[in-house]
C-alpha cells in the first residue's frame, strides 16, 4: 500500500515573486522539471518548503498549485506542520480537501512534552483524517527525537504509513530500518539527508527526500535506480558528485541555518532559470547577486550550468 | 507610557469544559478572582494559556472573552505566538481587532535562524500593528535566547515596550535590568519565574507574570506592594510561602513538562472551585482525581483550602 | 559543624608568572588581601582556579601554598575535580595530606551516566577520605544537573557537608534551600553566581563563592554582613555595584568562556597590582595590554583604582 | 606514513578482575583474539577503554600491557584523554615512553572555550611529543564538535595524522572525507560508529574503530577486505549482521550510557570466555548474571556462541 511513496521524493522549494507573493509559474517550472527527471513523488510544505513561514492562505495556494501541476503524474505529500494536535488536524483536513495523497506531521513542538503525548498526537491525526500519514523526525526543529519503538508500533497499528527521517542520527536510522524489516516492513522509510543517501540505502532506506533534488533531480533518480539494480559503485559516485554540489550552501556568508540552506537552493534555481526570483520569506534575508554568482560557480563546476 | 503594564500580570490559564470546549464561565471566574485580588494586568494566550494548543478560532474566543470580562478594569496583553513573522502578524491583527491592549511575541521558532532575523521579526511586527509589543524570552520553548543588546536597542527605538523574561537566566536578567536603567528605562521588564520573583525584584524587575498567580493572586499582589514600599522581609516571606505552594507541580507522576505544570494549575483551580473541569488540551493527559486530591492537600497546607 | 563554611568563600584565582610557572608571591598577595577584607573561607582549585588546566604537581603547589598562606585564619576548601571516581579520590587523598579543610567535587564527567552513578560517586569519595565534602553543581562544565532529592539525601546521610551551586537554575536553587531547611539544614548551600547573590540570599543561601570576590572582596563581605543584619537595601545596593563591576568580563573581544571570564579577573588583579602577571594557562590566550586597559577603566569607574 | 593506521582498529576494552584490579590475562586474551582475526591496529585507553576511569598508574599498566601483548604485530594507538593541554601532554609523554605508536587526543573539555583554543591545544601536543597524533571528535563527551576546516588545516600542516570520528554527524563526515581527498589525503579518517561502517566506507573512510570489534573482530575484518575489493554487497551484509549483534547494548535495563554500552561489551566478553570477569570501574554498576544471560542469547542468535 505504501509502496507508492518509495523512491525520490524531493521536498519542493516554494517560489516567491520579488514582492513576496506566491509565484505559480516558477513553482510549476520546478515541479515539471523534477517530474520530467523521473522523481517518484513530491513533498510540499516541508521545512525547506517554508511551511512555518506560510500563512494558512499561502499554504492553501501551495497545496492547490502542487496538486494541479503534478496532475496525478506522481503523488503529492503535504506537510501539516504546526505546534500541537488541534492545529495540525486543521491543516490535515485542508490538505485532504485540496487533494493531498499523503500527510507529513512532526512531533508537537514549543510546549514541553514526552513520548506518550507524541504517540497520542499521531494517533489523533490518523483518527481525524483518512490519508496515509508520515512521521517527520526532525529534532533540530522540534527538539524531540521520535522513539524508534513508538514508530514501529504506530506502523504495525496502521497509524503511520512511513517516516521521513531528518534526525541526523544514522545509528538510530539503521536500527529503525532493521526493526521495520522484522515487523514486516509496515513503514516506508525515507531519509532527508541528501549528502549521505548512499549510506541510508546501505541501511535499508526506501527512498529519499533530498532538498538538493530541486537542483539536480536527475542525479538522485539515477542513484535510486542504481540502488534498485544493486549497482553500488554508481550509487556512491552519484552521491560524491551530489555532495560536492551541496556545497552551494556554504557560499552565503554572515547568515545561518535556513537563510543559507534554502537561500542557496533558491539562488541555484534562479541561476538555473527555473525560478524568476530567489526571494526569501520574512524575516529571512534574500541572498544578493554576489552570492548567487558564487552559487552559479559551483553549478558550473558540477556541469549543471 | 509603558507604566500601565507594571506589577502583577498573571498569564491566564485557559478553562475547558470536560468535552474540551472553551468554558467561558470558568474563565470568567478565574479572571474576576484575580482582578478582585488586585492584579495589574492579564496576559492571555501565553505558554501556560495553551496558545500553541489553540486553533485560530479558539484563540479568538479566548481574546474576546478576556477583553469582555476584564472590561477595562486592567489591561489585557495577548500572546501572538506562532512560528514565523507572517503568521505572527496575522495573530497580531486579530488581537488588535478584538481589543487587546498589548501584544506578546516570541522569537521565531522551528526554522533555524540567528539574531539578525529575530530583530527583523520584532521590527516587522511593530510596523504592521500599532500596539505596545512585548518580547517573550523563553528559550526552553523556542530554543533561542534573546540577545540583551538587541532588546535594549529595540526598546530605545520604540519597537518594544517591554520584555517578559522566562529565560531561566538570572545573571543575564540582572544585566538586562541594569542596561535598561542606563538607557532611560525604555522597557518594562517582567519576570515569568514565579518561584524567585523576590530575586527578580532585587535585580530591578518592573513586575511579574506568575502562572501560580492564577492560584494565589493575592499573594503576588501583597508581595508587589511590599516591594513598592521597600519592605523586603515581606517580599521574601510571601515568596517562601508561594514557592512552597508551587510544589503542586510535583504532585503529578509519570507526566512531564506542560502536563505536570499547567495540569497542576488546572487541578488546583478545580479543587478551589474556580474551574468546572481541569480538562487539558490534546494530546496532553488530564490529571486524575487522585492527582487532584494530592494537589488539594498542598493547597490545604498553604491555607488556601 | 558545617557552619564554619558559611559566608563569603571566594574561588581563588591562580597566579602564574609570565613564563607560566606558579607565582607564589602574587598568589599570597591575593589571598592576604581577601583575608584582610574579611572573607570567611577560600576555595582553591575551583573552575576559575584553573583546576582542570593544572597538572597534579601544580595542584600540589597550589594547595600547599594556600594552606600555608591562609595559616588557619580561614578554612581552605580544595577542588578535587577530575573525570571519574578513582581519579577524584586520588586528588582527595592528596588534598587531605596537604592540609585541606574541606573537599569540593563535581559529578563525574566525560563518560555518560545517570544519577545513580553520581550518587555512588559522592558516597565513595566520602568513604575514602574523611573530610567535609561539598558537591559542586556546575552543569555548564559537566553537563549534568545534580538532582535535588539526591543532594538532600546525601546531606541527611552525612555524605555531603554542602553544595556549591553554579547551576544557573535559580528556581531549583530556591527549592533546594527550602528542602534543606525542612530536612534540618544538613547542607551548607553556597551560590557561585556573583551577579545575583542578593537573590540567592533571598532564597536562603548560606553564603557565596564569587569569582569577582578576588577583585572586590570587601564588597561581598559588606553584603554578607548586611544580609546577616536583615539590611536588604544594602544587600541590594552592594549587588548592583558588584554586578556593574562584573562587566570587566565583557571587555575582552574575540575570546569566549574561560579566556574572557578568568582572563578578565587576572587582568583586573594585574591592574590592581595584586598579580605580577595576568598569564593564562595553555591553550588559553592571555589578555593583552589594551584589554587590561579596558578592564582598568571599569575598575576606575567602580572606584577600585 | 599514516597508512599504517588504516583498516580495522578496535578500541580495546579494559579487563578488570572481580576485585577491580587490572586483569592482564583477560586483556591479553582479547588482544590476541583480535590480532588473530586480522585487525590492523589497536586503540587502547579510548572512551570505551575506560580511560577517564583509570588513574595514571592504571593507564601505565594498560599501555605497557598492550604494547607487550601486541609485540609489534599491529600498531598500538593510545588515548591521552584529559581535560586541558598540560595534563594531556603529560599523558602523551608517558605513552611515548611506554612504546605507543600513535596518540589520540580529544578537544579540551570542562572549561568553556572556542575553536582557537582547540587548534592551539593540538598544535602544542604535537610540538611536545613526536608521535603521529589523531584528533578524537566526540562531542557527546567533550561537548564541542571539531571544525572541519581546522582538521584539514592541521592535517596539511603535519600536526594531525588522522581523525577518529565519533561525532554522530554523518553529513559532516562526508564533507570531511571529501575535503581531505582534495587536500591530498593528509588525514587517516576512521569512524567510531560500528553500526554504520558501511555508510562511512561509502563516504570514503580509511577504516573504523568499532567497540563491537572486541566481540566480533572477524566480521569487521571481512567487511574491510570486501570494501577494499569493491564488494559492496558483502560490506552491507556484514554490517547488517553486526548491527544486529550490537543489540546486546539494549539488554541491560535501568542503566544508561557507559554502563549499558561498555557493560554489554564486557558481559559479552565474559560470556565468550575471553574475560574472566565483567567487572566495571566505579561508580558504574557491573551487569548481573541475568543481564549476561540476555547478552549470551543475542550472541547465540548471531552464531558467536
Amino acid at each position: 500500500m505504501t509502496n507508492k511513496f518509495r523512491g525520490v521524493v524531493p521536498p519542493v522549494v516554494t517560489a516567491l515573486t520579488a514582492e513576496g507573493e506566491f509565484d505559480y509559474a516558477s513553482f510549476a517550472n520546478n515541479i515539471n522539471r523534477m517530474v520530467d527527471a523521473g522523481v517518484d513523488g513530491l513533498f510540499v510544505l516541508g521545512s525547506s518548503g517554508e511551511v512555518v513561514f506560510s500563512t494558512d492562505a499561502r499554504r492553501r495556494e501551495i497545496i492547490s498549485a502542487a496538486v494541479e501541476i503534478a496532475a496525478g503524474r506522481v503523488p503529492v505529500l503535504v506537510g501539516i506542520i504546526d505546534t500541537e494536535t488541534a492545529r495540525v488536524i486543521e491543516h490535515a483536513k485542508v490538505a485532504k480537501e485540496l487533494g493531498a495523497d499523503a500527510l507529513v506531521a512532526t512531533a508537537p513542538f514549543y510546549a514541553l512534552q514526552g513520548q506518550a503525548e507524541i504517540e497520542r498526537h499521531f494517533r489523533l491525526i490518523h483518527e481525524a483524517v483518512d490519508l496515509p500519514l508520515f512521521a517527520y523526525d526532525i529534532p533540530v526543529c522540534v527538539h524531540t527525537k521520535l522513539d524508534r519503538n513508538m514508530l514501529i508500533r504506530l506502523g504495525v497499528d496502521g497509524v503511520l504509513a512511513g517516516v521521513k527521517d531528518s534526525s541526523g542520527d544514522d545509528v538510530s536510522f539503521r536500527f529503525l530500518c532493521q526493526d521495520n524489516e522484522r515487523a514486516g516492513h509496515p513503514l516506508t522509510i525515507l531519509t532527508g539527508h541528501e549528502v549521505v543517501v548512499d549510506g541510508a540505502y546501505m541501511s535499508g532506506a526506501d527512498g529519499c527526500v533530498p532538498g538538493l533534488g530541486n537542483i539536480d533531480p536527475a542525479g538522485y533518480v539515477r542513484q535510486w535506480r542504481a540502488f534498485q539494480e544493486g549497482d553500488w559503485e554508481t550509487v556512491r559516485k552519484e552521491q560524491d558528485r551530489l555532495s560536492d554540489l551541496m556545497r552551494i550552501v556554504f557560499v552565503p556568508q554572515g547568515i545561518q541555518g535556513y537563510g543559507a540552506g534554502v537561500g542557496a537552493f533558491k539562488g541555484a534555481l534562479k541561476a538555473l532559470g527555473v525560478f524568476e526570483s530567489n526571494r526569501m520569506p520574512e524575516p529571512v534575508r534574500t541572498l544578493n547577486e554576489e552570492e548567487i554568482a558564487g552559487i552559479a560557480e559551483v553549478l558550473k563546476q558540477a556541469g549543471l550550468l
